[in-house]
């Protein structure tokens, strides 16, 4: 393989929401994450749900590839797919020394992939259970195995760390991985003919392949997209297989198809379905690789996918997946505020192919839906300090409920440090310092660059530069252009109002369509001032939406709010909204000063004190809700949160 | 043991609302279920929850007998407890056989008892799946091994039997049994000192003592409920010294002691908590046994939970369980219509355990929750032809939702034939022949008879006679009194307003006291007529319970009603409720002719096409809602059902 090299940034994140976030991800996310990654950290793993059969015991994730190196003895510990817990954590570091070189990152990730090397097989194979405890059992339990799973993460780590590093070490392991993977997989005769339980291998082959052009890593994308659901029996056949080999004993494993979405070719699937982290990862693939590969049929159910999620399944802070049960998607409009999973790793899935669609054709519904995740549901997955986190994300907690309701025991009212199956916290610290792809989208064809995100940046290139920098109290925004060769397409975001534009001081008529202002700045500095109230916006659901019948959702700027127990007390269902809502700010040492919602309400009285009584009109006080944006609920004192409101109105 | 001859009964109900249900009992449930008991029935079996490991090929329950009894070879099929079918099958054919005897059902009866005969060991023992698959177990594995449970209702049915036929062959197996059990169990060294996982022998234990005087009963009765929870480690031992002894392999069970109310004694039990049916047993054994030995702090922690059910745990039908995990009590106030449990077993357990308190001391609110629930969440477990059954009662169905989000698939839209654990069916045809015990209660010491339940029926003692007989329609109702020696307390319905009641045709000073009206008929005959006004009720929920803040729930008579999406369409959710409701008769060929109520209401439109859009006042269409009683519900095509219907008012 040619070395190719770092890849300098062209943008450079300059925002201060954001570079705080960059912060915690190198100065405490990395050093704790790795810690738990060494078992020397002083905390208590959880079980993400209720569910004896979960590893808390410790991380074991280093201790694992020692023992597949022979650097030790002992057994695997954790789930099948631990190894993916440090390709992450490295993608994480790679990222992060993307963002700002830092010789004692290199140092860890160096030491990871002296680790990794040495417990590689002879063949290039790697996945440390498989090789500790059962060996005669490699590529041979695909439904459940997640060993490609596994090595799509470590090629995107391997990306990701060469791409930072210019250091090609870990995609060599990579590439021995892909190549005993290729001579293991195929339609060929003697070959294995299916793909992962679990997908992910797909889309770092896409990355891959984008990194270094070579079109074999695109094909065996193509080939596992393609190979998937074809027959509905693969896993059956494999584990009759293996028991009439001896190689498995006990009763046949039930084999959910929808949750592996392999129940049918994917081309055919248009609904999403099965679990969710799943699906997405699939569909960020189908996008990516049917772009590349020309394969229309297979980008158009991609795009069905995406519809299908963010216009019927998409709860309103971006978080999908309606059930603990399966983490999965349900039906179309069932969105329980309560019982649903909105997993972090689903969130930052849906980012991902939400991404991948935009790179194929920029659309402002992109932009917003990427947006709505960014700020809500992926960041909520984390505690302001960086070292607790949530596998669920909810829009409503009862703490109560949580603890003695079993079918919420996955809705938790406090983030954990770590989980069982750890899969949430290095996916936010890995995904957070790779921000800067998601704000622009060049279209080298028209001549386009589309501004998507209104996040302080720099952007270079050789065809311009460019500068965002937002004032949100002063409510003004500049967009400093510097000799563009490009048409620039400025996202006008719907939640801005009154919006005046000024290029070089002149006030321009703006015309918007499909959500961009087109600027023609060829001269070489152009100014554009954009000047603007930013309202309130109070959302309701589809009326098919049950959970969220007759209530309403706040939002200001990109950020959805919620109401807390530790600024409202307890009943938040009592409350109901009655007036417009008010900006104040609210400072208090979790989050230290914040925009907050003071909403006009009227709480219900609770007089009554039989559990069932004769119908009276009810009575409610006066009283008020304050709101704070949803990604810092869960910062202070555990209690009731609630995002939808009763409104008056219904 | 000395016979004791049959019980004539000195209830007859004469009701025709029930006796329809005793004949489908005779006619239909006892034949159709002894063909599922042979596995002759051409029917299909259904989980009651997704869950992989339920059995569903088969019933085989006469098949496993027969097995143990050597007739027969092959291995036991079913549940552990699967003897108990059978056993409530025989029960409820002598309650039925004792309302009217009947030469076939005698016979088919003694077939049973032949074959239970045949079955049990030479010491007694009987429990067709440990004799059959694992005898080196008996008794080794009380925290799931059911066999007390299946000891209690043999001696239910045997004493059932003994009262309808005179008969005691199967009171002798169960003695033999008892003797075995009373054999091995007890604080005495080198017996087990503890109780079953599933509370059910202790109740049956005190029923049999109420048939025969025999304080040995009472005593086995009482030792099981004190030693429960004494020890928290008594069944972990148990499995430790089983694998100690080689007799267990695998890992140790994970034994959740509130599951089975053995986290601490039951003197301390106050709350409900735990698997629903099992407490309500446990508390029934609890008040039963403590009322006949005089143990005051059994009765009141009996009372304790009774009331903490009744007044923060039950459902507006009297169905309880909050949750299928566990099939369980969650806390107090945490009611969802939509994803309780609410099996038709728990609704009989509460039912028996509140008749065991009003045996105890006659109160109001007694008759009122048994009422309550005879009308409404036990009668709902069936389907009117009596060949279908609900385990679970919801309060609110979307048919979509139950096939689609698997946190439902416990909450059916259509009543299945037969279940896995096939124990309601039989649960309520057991129950409801013997409707008559819940009619009366006297009170010898203070020679008193409370008319608790307003049911056609005609009751005779030595004291005396009485009828009383119901015209619904025309609102007036007779109770016929001859020779009476006790004073007559007559419960006067909440549900009942603007009453005159007419002592032998002279209007009487009604004066209520604590729910009855007492009545000094001493005289040779004395007739009184009450006429009345049915009002609707609508209540409303305490505001604790999240799940029907702001909605209201409608009775008429005893009986809770419910919109179905036969009469209504679909999207019951988008109606509130806005003006008085009226009756009128609907006639169907699903169930003849019922009151239905006819409600105002308006229906919101459903304009909104988006997902999320901005708030607008909702706009509502006029629109009615029509109600059916509850029991009647899922007996027409499947829909949507909803119980707590949004209010104008809130």
């Amino acid at each position: 393989m040619k070395q190719l090299g770092t890849r300098p940034l062209s943008i450079r994140v300059t925002d201060p929401f954001w570079t705080k976030y960059f912060q915690v991800v190198k100065d405490v996310m990395l050093p704790f994450q790795w810690d738990i990654l060494h078992d020397r950290a002083s905390i208590t793993i959880e079980s993400e749900r209720e569910d004896v059969n979960i590893p808390t015991e410790k991380s074991h994730v280093i201790e694992n590839f020692k023992i597949a190196a022979g650097q030790k003895d002992g057994n695997h510990y954790g789930w099948l797919f631990q190894d993916s817990d440090l390709y992450k954590w490295i993608e994480a570091a790679a990222n992060s020394y993307h963002l700002k070189p830092d010789g004692r990152l290199l140092l860890m990730m160096d030491q990871c992939v002296d680790l990794i090397e040495a417990a590689q097989d002879e063949d290039g194979y790697l996945s440390t259970f498989y090789q500790i405890e059962a060996p005669e059992l490699k590529f041979r339990r695909l439904f459940q195995s997640h060993e490609l799973y596994c090595a799509g993460h470590l090629i995107e780590a391997a990306v990701a760390y060469a791409k930072a590093t210019g250091s090609h070490r870990l995609l060599d392991v990579a590439e021995r991985f892909v190549t005993c993977i290729e001579s293991s997989f195929g339609p060929e005769e003697g070959k294995i003919n299916g793909a992962d339980g679990h997908q992910e291998i797909e889309l770092a082959l896409v990355h891959w392949y984008e990194y270094t052009g070579d079109e074999r890593y695109l094909s065996l994308s193509h080939y596992f997209l393609q190979i998937r659901g074809q027959d509905p029996d693969f896993y059956e056949k494999q584990w009759k297989e293996n028991q009439a080999r001896g190689l498995e004993t006990g009763p046949a494993p039930i084999i959910n198809l929808v949750y592996h979405q392999a129940h049918k070719p994917v081309y055919e699937q248009t609904e999403a379905q099965g679990h969710a982290v799943r699906l997405v990862y699939m569909a960020q693939a189908m996008a990516g690789t049917a772009r590349h590969v020309g394969d229309e049929k297979l980008l158009a159910a991609a795009e069905a996918l995406w519809h299908n999620i963010v216009e019927k399944r998409m709860y309103v802070t971006g978080g999908i997946g309606s059930t603990v049960r399966g983490e999965a998607f349900t039906f179309d409009y069932d969105l329980p505020t309560d019982l649903m999973y909105c997993e972090t790793c689903a969130a930052i899935g849906l980012l991902n192919f939400t991404h991948e669609l935009q790179q194929n054709e920029n659309k402002v519904a992109y932009a917003e839906v990427m947006e709505r995740i960014l700020y809500n549901s992926m960041i909520s997955g984390m505690s302001l300090d960086g070292k607790h986190f949530f596998y669920v994300n909810p829009l409503e907690v009862d703490p109560e409920a949580s603890q003695k309701n079993p079918d919420k025991s996955h809705v938790k009212a406090t983030r954990p440090s770590w989980f069982g199956c750890a899969c949430c916290p290095p996916n936010l610290a890995r995904t957070i310092p790779a921000l800067h792809r998601y704000l622009y989208q060049e279209n080298e064809e028209q001549n386009i660059l589309y501004i998507n995100q209104w996040v302080d940046s720099n952007y270079s290139s050789k065809e311009m530069k460019m500068t965002q920098k937002h004032d949100w109290n002063a409510q003004v925004s500049t967009f400093i252009i510097h000799n563009s060769k490009r048409r620039i397409f400025l996202r006008i975001p719907y939640w801005l109002e009154d919006v005046v534009v000024k290029v070089n001081g002149q006030e321009i008529e703006r015309e918007i369509t499909e959500g961009y202002l087109e600027l023609n700045a060829v001269s070489a500095e152009v100014v554009i001032e954009c000047s603007y109230q930013i309202p309130i916006l109070k959302w309701q659901a589809h009326p098919n939406v049950k959970s969220s019948y007759g209530k309403v959702a706040f939002q200001r700027g990109p950020f959805i709010y919620t109401a807390e127990e530790a600024d409202n007390g307890k009943d938040l269902h009592l409350f109901r909204v009655t007036g417009e809502a008010q900006v104040e700010p609210l400072t208090d040492p979790a989050f230290g000063t914040v925009t907050s919602l003071v909403v006009p309400a009227e709480k219900r009285r609770k007089t009554q004190i039989a559990l069932y009584q004769l119908h009276q009109a009810p009575a409610f006080e006066p009283a008020t809700l304050r709101l704070i944006p949803y990604y810092c609920w869960a910062n202070r004192e555990p209690g009731e949160m609630r995002v939808w409101l009763e409104d008056c109105e219904g």
